[in-house]
């Protein structure tokens, strides 16, 4: 996967990020990878089901990976959060 | 995997459905679905993350599924909701 298929999701609408998936396909390459944290799970999958039902009938999840990353908040503490990887592959 | 193993998601804290994950597999069975709609998806994935980081070392995700299922508004409208299905397995 080319670095550019990288689309991160985060508080925009989620007709953003489909565009956004969209053009990532039109630009060549196969697979698209959609990367959230935090409260913008929901979104990424709202992005990946969207773009699929309504967008683009030959577009399938390859792949779902979930993980945690270490930020440091405002205050200087660590904390984790959530992190969700979606791949997505135009057959 | 037997249907009293799966964990429905909502608006509570990550730690009570980290304990209904741990009672679930203490019950019997080596499985446990998490399943969330809309924004409680994000919870579910921190479930999974702060389960197995931090209780069951030997907890893995067997497998992540997600979907669209429609939903009846308050004023009686179709809408549809993005779905998630986590199933962790103990090894």
């Amino acid at each position: 996967m080319s670095e550019e298929n990288v689309v991160y999701i985060g508080s925009k609408p989620v007709m953003n990020y489909c565009l956004a998936v969209l053009s990532a396909l039109q630009g060549g390459g196969s697979t698209v990878a959609l990367k959230a944290r935090g409260r913008a799970i929901s979104t990424a999958v709202d992005v990946a089901e969207v773009t699929k039902n309504r967008f683009m009938e030959n577009l399938n999840v390859q792949m779902i990976e979930i993980g945690t990353e270490k930020m440091e908040s405002m205050e200087g503490q660590m904390r984790n959060v959530s992190t969700i990887t979606i791949v997505l592959k135009k057959e």
